[in-house]
């Protein structure tokens, strides 16, 4: 089929006529389908139950170095766990990393909150400044922008670009201007569109000459192991020692836990940093908290043991997702393929494809795809204040469903992007 | 033996000479003790060790509502977990709370922490204003004024009495000053003293009338559970209905945890307060994290199944810490009563002993059982700001030693108590 921008208006109405045709036959058919968030599915959790048996009534509940781990104590987290998370974040020093509770999350959150109260080692509290702000590749993740806009921190959107941000534009912010305290990053396989930073974006970061000296960069190293290909599989620099190579040992705070690795609900995550930074952290953690569960933490050390560990269990969790993007990639590409309407990525990892459909066409393609039954992550959620300027990225999550609804939710998608741009197109004729 | 206020010089001389070799013979043991903070002791843990079994790889993971506790979801909690928190605290009503991890402490930290950011209700962001206050019972527990000091929040000292706070005066800063914000209260088996609230100090409460429409009651109500006998048992009003009762739904904030019921380590944590409340805190919550651990709140509500089977387990911990209480309250009666220079609480329950030495003693006494290898909580601890006024007041945390270490411990307090009294009685006669 040509291109839709090529078609004449009567092509265009026939095609319409078709559309509307199968969309009422879809919506006929009582769709329940949810791709709204990066949840696994079932049968990657029913993966993890080995977890559960990992302690018993009859463990050893002592960590390592001896200390009991179902009483008090040991506030950054355990020695084993310790060691498991920094080399799930590629290998850092242990001694630079924290191990949380479940959620990387609720520390980014905790990140942010104790900078508006307290500054960032030593600077004037964020709460008593007129105006702060923070940088926010897009589209990206919602919830990070949705702590800084909880905070009341001003956003502002940097393009993505297959290597990562802008970096040009990055570095200018950073440099030139002492309002910009952070900016949010996922840097392997971004959520949505899957990309990894390349190394020379990394070093541009580790590199930067921040005009704030309590500018942070907020690495969420979110899909550090989640690989979909094991001979494609993408590979970032180490941010802290680039970072400390540059002479910028602190201006990284990194991220990331188990919610995708072991259960969702019940993982551990980590934070890693400077030395000066983890201090920073304990400083604040000594009056917050006395400890984490440092039992679960135990379990994941048992059970998983060490990276290789986690990525023999993350290649089974590959075995699962992999079918289900490539049967996405396969209806778009065979579907959308030279029709001019919309473009996506095709990740080696990650929870996300990111599909960018005609500008003004993704609130219109989201609300169809609802009236169909199924439920997309809200047109505009990928950008600061949920506003994509251009109204075409729309995030596709994969990995819940089933790989039947996954058919069918693709037919029912590429159906309602088909038939929002017909009508986009029409619509445009008239004018 | 006489009260020492009434010996002579030379009698006091005496038995400073036969204290003091004493102390040199204690010294002399090289012990090793800690009594600093209310820990349980492995014993008690592993009566809990039940609960590694309580989920295996072929449990069923769905809460009783159906929901997957292994995923994303449930920002608030399981059903069957905010029952049984719900329960411990006197039977709230389990739509009024929250589960959260492992720490309630965590709770009124971010309760805390939000109300600086965001206000409490719509009020002005604490932040924002020049000064706020927070009423703090003491001696009290270290870690809650450690929150409000971290914040820079005021704290204003309360008398404590046996019936609670000093409620004549409570009432007159809340009423009075619009910049007191808040009151930290263990309203079961206060720390330290054991204390539990008379109804009518719980009803003086909930009949507040505070100047500061963001001023809220913080009801730590972390010995719930915590009795040391069956026949005697404290009874608290539960405080919520008295607030509703009284036309101040919104007054409280209530946290509670099962730190000391499974494990300090690995418990569940809880927040009880009206709908409005909760809804506030859920609506920060959305933002800081996609839900706390699940998992082991099913694991606990399987284990437990309801306030029975948590009552049951604590008969056991009952069984196993009211012998060393009783140790330690046998030591003082027998080598410290009538000699007029302490004076100590017999809870009921909760985790901690409180001593008042002679004005002008604690921190000697403190000092001096470090000096033999013994070590108590830092006198000034349990007062805002680490400083007692009286420089009297001494926390003692039977729970953590094995009986054979209390039995050494009491004795080497008694001594270090009337060594350190006598010292203070010369010098008295010396001005």
């Amino acid at each position: 089929m040509k291109p839709y921008s090529e078609m004449s208006r009567e092509e265009l109405l026939a095609l319409k006529a078709e559309l509307d045709r199968q969309f009422e036959d879809a919506k006929g058919k009582g769709l329940k389908l949810d791709m709204s968030r990066g949840k696994p599915t079932p049968a990657q959790l029913d993966m993890g139950m080995g977890l559960m048996d990992a302690l018993t009534s009859e463990s050893d509940m002592k960590s390592e170095n001896g200390l009991d781990t179902r009483n008090y104590g040991a506030m950054d987290g355990i020695p084993e766990a310790k060691h498991l998370m920094a080399d799930v974040m590629g290998g850092v020093p242990a001694e630079n990393v924290i191990v949380y509770g479940n959620a990387s999350l609720s520390i980014m959150y905790d990140t942010v909150s104790r900078a508006m109260t307290h500054g960032v080692l030593g600077s004037t509290p964020w709460c008593k400044l007129e105006k702060v702000k923070f940088l926010c590749p897009a589209p990206g993740y919602d919830r990070h922008f949705a702590i800084t806009q909880h905070f009341g921190i001003e956003m502002i959107t940097i393009p993505m670009t297959p290597e990562g941000p802008d970096m040009d534009l990055v570095e200018k912010y950073v440099s030139e201007d002492e309002t910009v305290k952070g900016i949010w990053c996922v840097p392997k396989y971004s959520n949505p569109q899957g990309y990894s930073y390349s190394d020379e974006t990394v070093r541009r970061f580790a590199a930067l000459k921040p005009a704030a000296k309590d500018f942070r960069i907020y690495w969420d190293n979110a899909y550090a192991v989640h690989d979909l290909y094991e001979d494609r599989r993408d590979e970032i620099l180490e941010i802290l020692s680039e970072c400390e190579k540059a002479g910028n040992p602190d201006l990284v705070y990194e991220f990331a836990s188990t919610s995708k690795i072991s259960f969702s609900g019940a993982g551990i995550a980590a934070f890693a940093s400077s030395k000066a930074n983890i201090e920073e952290a304990k400083r604040s953690m000594t009056i917050q908290i006395i400890g984490h569960d440092k039992v679960n933490q135990l379990r994941h050390a048992r059970y998983f043991k060490n990276l290789e560990g986690i990525r023999a269990h993350m290649r089974r969790h590959a075995d699962i997702i992999r079918p289900k993007f490539e049967a996405v990639l396969a209806v778009l590409d065979k579907e959308l393929g030279g029709l001019g309407i919309g473009e996506w990525t095709k990740p080696n990892g990650g929870y996300f494809i990111s599909f960018d459909a005609m500008e003004g066409c993704a609130k219109a393609i989201v609300a169809k795809c609802r009236e169909a039954g199924m439920v997309l992550t809200g047109a505009g959620a990928t950008f600061p204040y949920g506003k994509d300027p251009k109204d075409s990225n729309i995030r596709i999550a994969p990995t819940y469903p089933t790989a039947e609804e996954m058919a069918e939710a693709s037919d029912l998608f590429v159906l309602c992007v088909k038939l929002v741009s017909v009508e986009k197109l029409l619509e445009g004729q008239r004018h």
